[in-house]
């Protein structure tokens, strides 16, 4: 949301930072507008309500991500694993990322009661697991992995990203994580990594 | 909540009915009030707000949960380990649970904005990871688990068990679950358990 390109895109910035400010259940296209140079008539002719215009900004941001990662072909998958065990885990997470880990929680703690936002996170939810099964097999077709069950392993990945999204946003405490991290190294060595120390 | 004790205690059930029929954002205290047998006029005399009632029913089910943990000494560790993995991973789970869960969820999915709300899950957080740290250490005691960081294997396995219950909450699909039970065992097989076949 760095360099809008479109009006369009300039209305999704001005969400996400409403939201990133004031959370969900303040949120109104009025509010939104504030974040907005333009007219906020101008938002109301683009969407018909703030879950619509939400909704649009979390496809946009799923586009985005899609977009980055369909370019990069996995050419060392454990380097690509780590890479997503990083990002999942937050390992490198700065306070700007955790207005948005925030924002992003709050609206999929929509999805129990609003079907529109769980047919979004369904969505997502395929997305990544694709896209990790994709780095998984890569490595397990090159000799860097083991022979696993791609599926299983990824939905393990993919259930602890969840969480830890879950958790951060939603909780003051942080010391859980560094011990999770070593965890999930020793998790990946033991039933992931073929001959880890060779690599 | 099937067998209220006292008046405090209706009201706490009336608003777990009223959260798990309509959701957060639709409560208020007389939406509550519906599902309340005696006038709407005793919940405003126990309660200021929806939110402080949410968080007295949260606190609530937390102390039921800890009044009937701490009542059993753990003697048989692995089988305490894989009861709390199974309701942790919801393996039984009905479509009651569904309501709990969504209903829970979306209650933690408040947190990001909302401190109150954020200590009572960081307070619930740190129960249940004492919780497991006391299973896992009286298995390491007695020579059922490896002799493994117990706070590591605490955390992961909490982990888990918030990214269960976020996903099951927040998207339509349900396929990841069993591959997430296999790979979860696998991985008690090869990092806890010690002789695992002897048991």
């Amino acid at each position: 949301f760095d360099d809008p390109e479109s009006t369009r895109e300039e209305i999704l910035a001005a969400a996400y930072r409403a939201l990133c400010r004031r959370g969900y259940a303040d949120l109104t296209i009025e509010t939104i507008g504030e974040e907005f140079d333009k007219s906020v008539s101008l938002i109301y002719h683009h969407y018909d309500g703030k879950d619509e215009l939400l909704l649009a900004c979390l496809d946009f941001m799923l586009e985005q991500y899609r977009a980055e990662t369909e370019t990069e072909t996995p050419t060392d998958p454990r380097a690509e694993l780590e890479g997503f065990c990083d990002e999942g885990l937050l390992l490198d997470s700065s306070s700007d990322d955790r207005e948005f880990i925030r924002s992003l929680v709050e609206l999929r703690g929509q999805a129990p009661h609003n079907s529109a936002f769980r047919e979004h996170f369904t969505r997502s939810d395929a997305f990544f697991r694709a896209h990790l099964i994709e780095i998984i097999e890569a490595g397990i077709e090159d000799g860097t992995f083991y022979d696993v069950d791609a599926d299983r392993t990824a939905e393990m990945i993919q259930t602890l990203a969840s969480g830890v999204f879950f958790r951060y946003a939603t909780a003051d405490d942080d010391e859980w994580r560094p011990a999770l991290r070593k965890e999930l190294q020793a998790y990946l060595e033991a039933r992931l990594y073929r001959s880890s120390e060779a690599v």
